[in-house]
């Protein structure tokens, strides 16, 4: 039988001690640094910081929605089922639309991913809400486009999409965006819900 | 507003072909190096590959099981929540026991965290299972105490817990293990829900 430490409270101490020891968080805001040291434990990756860029007023600004009650917006259902309720400072509605039975014949029409049609129905939502893309680049690439109509300004976006075709270029038109909406991103391919869950839930709450 | 791929379909040809092209698959058995280029899709690195070890036969086996109705069993809500239903060969259970309420008072008891607690609740439904492990260490040690105290053979194993705190040691554990069992890992700190789901789904169907 193998040793191993079975206090979960001592695996957080240890793993987040590890993480601040091994990454470089001096340049992050203090704010940012407590999210990206979630984001680094979430996928067991210290240089996972090398690839972060965001607004200054990311983590702020989506806090204060929360604490007024924003919803979380999120493209994908592991990205959905990952965040702890408890966390949540005001039982924030979780929004995930793509399994929404309008969403195939919105694709057809749009002549777009389903993950880019389920966008749709975030209009009338958009305004304020906390904004969790975690999953497809297309998503994100749609998101800018409701914004440039008008749909609404999201008080954050996490543009987290993970991938070979448009993961790169999606986040960096979110960071390039004119709308200058506040934004955290992972530039590059990597990304995927479990490090947009690790965001969330570290903006939520300061709690380790 | 930027030009991007809208078609489904076309992103995912893209995306496979660039993995293809970028990743070492020849040493890896056909089945495997399938499920490898999910794995990859799923977390945008093409190295994931250096890190995976395996037993020759677990993806046949795997395989073998779902077809024959065998439940998956997760550590994760978000492990659970990625499988994609229509895949599955024989609409096999997804089970996830971590927020079960009897976990808290098992954890105690056991002196161990929820997640190797929530592992007591696979009793009896061990023998024969796909076991899909893409969060806790503590799940995957826990689950071969369990293998060791004769509670039941699952046809394969993924392991890919992820972290600072055991998750290195427990994929050791599970490719070391006397038993023998059929298992996937990544080793090193590298895993988590996504490229778990990422594996199942490949195992699931071979559709692509």
């Amino acid at each position: 039988m193998t040793e191993y430490i079975r206090d979960g409270k001592e695996i957080y101490r240890r793993s987040f001690a590890t993480i601040r020891a091994e990454t470089d968080l001096d340049e992050l805001p203090s704010d940012v640094a407590g999210v990206a040291v979630r984001m680094v434990h979430s996928c067991g990756m210290v240089d996972l910081v090398d690839d972060l860029a965001y607004s200054p007023g990311v983590v702020s600004s989506a806090r204060r929605a929360l604490a007024a009650g924003a919803p979380v917006l999120c493209d994908a259902e592991m990205v959905a089922a990952g965040v702890t309720r408890r966390r949540l400072p005001a039982g924030n509605e979780i929004l995930c639309t793509l399994s929404d039975p309008r969403v195939p014949d919105l694709a057809a029409r749009l002549g777009n991913t389903r993950s880019a049609a389920a966008m749709e129905l975030w209009r009338g939502r958009l305004e304020g809400a906390v904004v969790a893309i975690g999953n497809a680049p297309t998503s994100l690439f749609r998101l800018l486009e409701l914004v440039e109509q008008g749909a609404g300004t999201p008080a954050a976006v996490l543009g987290i999409p993970v991938g070979f075709i448009g993961a790169v270029e999606s986040k960096q038109a979110l960071v390039a965006h004119p709308s200058g909406l506040e934004h955290l991103v992972v530039h590059g391919r990597r990304g995927g819900s479990a490090m947009t869950v690790a965001a969330i839930n570290a903006i939520a709450s300061e709690e380790e």
